[in-house]
């Protein structure tokens, strides 16, 4: 079969490779809309993790599922499925500890393009097919739904992490898709004031749309400071951090009132070391917490998300700024998550068989 | 000091008293937005909390302070202030145990028209006015303030209850202005499904501009049965009460999920058992949680939610469906609360001096 | 295989039966040590789980592995194994959600002696072997073992869902083996005063030394004015429910606190409702809040509950007060359990191969 | 009145000062047991707070109430009471958010020998008494009593914020006395295996009588190294740190499991940053929760753990190594706590008017 894959660092580029094989528990599906993630830049370009060869990429998408294990009860070839970008393993003793996204070590759950190929393939394994896939949504198109693989699910896990509650006084650093839908998420779990900072146009109005009642721009001065001085010197009831790198923390703490929470979705490339400001956190005794953890996963999950799109409760299509058609515009969408055009959030591939 | 008082059971009506005195920490506040609560006529003609004899009625409210004791720091005369329904003893262990509505024992916190007068008069007593109090947003219409003294907090602290999470399908239980609050909590906590039941065509409006999907009538059957048949025999995540009585709880958790969890926030007036169902309950092991409780008051939780209003999250002044102008109008709108007209909603009284 | 059976309502028996198959994910294990329950008296004496003919009965004990199915990695024949109660499906909707104990439906995690086979058989099928059965500590007795299967577990979770904090009045009512481990579970979550109620010589022997520091007797008065007058009317912060029956709710509640909670752990038989008085209920205000579940399972569970067993921080083996011996005494122990000597707290059996 | 006071930076010594006059709130006490803290040790020789002069040191101890303001309704002359080293206002934004300890900004609840006189003379004010303020149990000796003041509140909120559950792995990192009491702690919220970390004998001694499985010394190698060896490579739940500076907080996140948390009660005095690893902090997905707080205080929180104390679930007397007599061995008993003779965990000043 076709597919796009990590050729090695810094180097993408198309493949042939064997059609995956299904085991008792698995689905075999066929890709049907795809999305390209800033992850998967970080991977080939960045070397996020490491260096790698013929790994087809790709964690985001709705397919057809063309096959399943002897085993499976729920899916059957025909049906229409997300598949989310982690998919754990549901009996480990990380799931039972309520962390199935670390089943077998952490991030363990993250398997697609990292310890197995991706989503950008003509046919894509998924494990556990029960487990782990969720129906799309009756009316839903393919391309909405596939921003629910990874962007809806992990920004809204910054509010959950953070503990956002009615009334809160929320900042959102970094509204790239996935600070959009932290965003969106915050709103949803009553939000008060809700600062979003970033400058790119398209994502400022998209932020407003989501619920954002300011925005606050790196380029006024310190994000801390400009914080400080809009809540009047108290700071703001949480932080949800979906970009920037581990100096954002320390700007983020010092913007946070005592018993304040952090709720981090960003992935953090570089740097030995989490800057938390020592004084600002209360030499150590503040009740300023600090959460950072991956997205969660599986059926249960990502169907929920699914039932609160069709209810209009947020519209994940908003980032989609750029669709493209055919399984061949895979690379296409991939250079223009690398080359960020100044009108991008999201670029979408559509695919009919 | 002119007032509208409980004379006696199923007896209220204008009485004089004197205007109350100021202790150290207290404030004195004159009302400019009152609203009747279907709670002063369960005093007055179902004696919900036994005789009484000039007891001033009225809880919910919004006033400008016209004395502080010597000992108050944050307001002063001038101030416009909404008033919350419940006042509690800040320092004491209940509140230091989170739970200050209790202070001094069960639903301690509850002064107005219970231990101590009411709201409907012409000068009114607010005890630890610090901590009680709140400021009213600038710009907010001082009815609309009135509606957060007990409307808001107390049915968005349904879903609090609850603990209604991202996705979760959610019933409300009885659609008057406490209900429609608890139906607009649980859209801004995420709800996916939110089925609202209740028949009276204003309200099922509101409900809608709420954000409940479903509109569920008792006139069609039994209500498990219809959130069963809606919910493919699955049942709700979350059930929400605000209207009913002890029997309510038996449909409540015929309803719900095994891991779901009640929220009531109505007042029970008669009948000597809350009516838990044992084989639905899970012969005991359903980890189906019920909650029930009293409104969260004081300064920091009413600002909060003012702070949501301003921001558009939510909009109160769509309960009121009556606004009457004058102190002496006070009578028409408690007499608008007993006889609930179809059309009513919510009165509220705007009062200048 | 020879095995102990329900034949019938209210009669038991040995049956002949056809070895279990051994499923790809499932083990086939050999018991070494059973304990006898008072769900198995319920379900052959009550009629708890209707009409049953040839269901083998048991679900508490220790085995060793005589055959794993393909796909089980983590354990392999001979290995000794705690075989808990419950033993739900991983990856269904349920378990994602946090109750893996209701997996397919409420309690549908009960599967010993209910919708299949128990363990009073010469062999016994235990599904999802990896996600389910716990490796038997080394150095701990197997008897001592099958205390975990569902006592500890059960009584431990009355604390956790009640959620008992450092400094607590504790009540537990009911004080058979499944309540004392309520008591050492309520003790090592640092409760304060530990009510524990019961009658029986020896069961209060055991409360004591799990670090009960009050009696309290059913014969010297209703419950709840005992705790009242021993609280000096305030009440308790908990209360573990682990016997009695629907009736037991209503004093639960009158002895709990304002923002106080209940943990039932206990089968309840018979009875339409469980009853929750209205007025010590707060009118449905009071912030008491009502917990009910079934044991947590799961290999993660019974690992770290035998790791706590391991450093001494408390001894299930204190329950066993009858020693039986070989397979053929399964039949004594469970008429040991259904006519509870007064000496009696929990037998058990050992069996050698 | 006499006191002990820090006259300077690096200069602590005996002044006369006014008797400090009593709010109608508030209380005077005089000293019957008094404790110096490492804190007060901060205060003077590392400039921890600033410089100040004629600040009277100490907030630890137990005294006799000689005073009390008018509005006062709980304590009376003659009482006998602990009094917490942190006094909040009760009725403060801040407390009314659950964080009464940052009343007034973060720390803010930190008043004695900070924003106002410490304990260290003859005459004590107490801010908001009946809050503040708790009665020593009938039968507790006065020095027992002095180390609830900070020691145990302190120690017991590092189990409290790290959330220690049944049966996990836990490892408090430093065992000077708060790290003790933290030791106890985590016992107390069921801990499996507790690692403690520290080298003195006497400190090692009570570590494993407060219930600490295995002693871990720095001396050994990197202490994340240590425990991950002992753990298989899978790490603690939860590490406590009651001890070392920024970096400890990286050998924190190395020994964490992935959702696994920090509870952090240790003064941090100097370094710019608190270093987060981050690879092992999952490149901020790994949810590794860090949390730092101030020890709870309040009449309800003192009184709370001191009936855990007449109940004999933990004897906080295990830490007085050191016993002095009189008001004028204060100095002796803080050059104690500055010099830390290698048998010293805590002195204590017993006091007769």
């Amino acid at each position: 079969m076709k597919a796009y894959a990590m050729l090695g660092l810094n180097k993408a580029g198309w493949i042939e490779k064997d059609r995956p094989s299904c085991g008792p528990l698995d689905a075999i599906c066929r890709p049907i809309a795809l999305a390209p993630c800033t992850s998967d830049i970080h991977t080939v370009w960045e070397g996020a993790i490491g260096d790698r060869s013929n790994l087809i990429l790709g964690h985001e998408g709705v397919g057809e599922i063309v096959e399943v294990g002897t085993m499976v009860k729920t899916f059957k070839p025909g049906d229409i499925v997300i598949m989310p970008a982690i998919t754990p393993d549901w009996g480990s003793l990380e799931a039972q500890s309520g962390y199935a996204v670390h089943s077998g070590g952490m991030l363990g759950g993250w398997k697609f393009s990292n310890i197995k190929d991706g989503v950008f393939a003509e046919f894509i394994h998924v494990n556990e097919a029960d487990a782990n896939l969720a129906f799309l949504p009756e009316g839903m198109e393919p391309e909405t739904g596939a921003m629910l693989s990874d962007m809806m699910t992990t920004g809204f896990h910054a509010s959950e992490q953070a503990g956002v509650k009615f009334g809160d006084d929320v900042c959102v650093i970094g509204i790239g898709p996935v600070g959009l839908m932290a965003v969106a998420g915050a709103a949803l779990r009553g939000a008060a004031n809700l600062y979003a900072v970033g400058t790119r146009p398209n994502c400022i109005k998209v932020a407003r749309e989501y619920g954002a009642t300011d925005i606050v721009s790196y380029k006024d001065g310190p994000l801390d400071e400009q914080i400080l001085e809009k809540t009047k010197g108290k700071g703001v009831d949480r932080v949800l951090i979906a970009g920037g790198n581990v100096d954002t923390f320390d700007v983020a703490i010092k913007m946070l009132k005592p018993g304040g929470s952090i709720g981090n979705v960003n992935y953090l490339g570089s740097g030995d070391y989490i800057k938390i400001p020592r004084v600002e956190w209360g030499v150590g005794m503040g009740h300023k917490t600090i959460h950072g953890g991956l997205m969660p996963a599986g059926r249960w999950r990502i169907e929920r998300l699914a039932q609160m799109v069709v209810n209009g409760r947020v519209d994940p299509s908003l980032l989609i700024t750029h669709r493209l058609e055919g399984f061949d515009k895979i690379e296409e969408g991939v250079l223009l998550m690398k080359d960020k055009p100044a009108d991008l959030i999201k670029p979408v591939i559509s695919i009919k068989w």
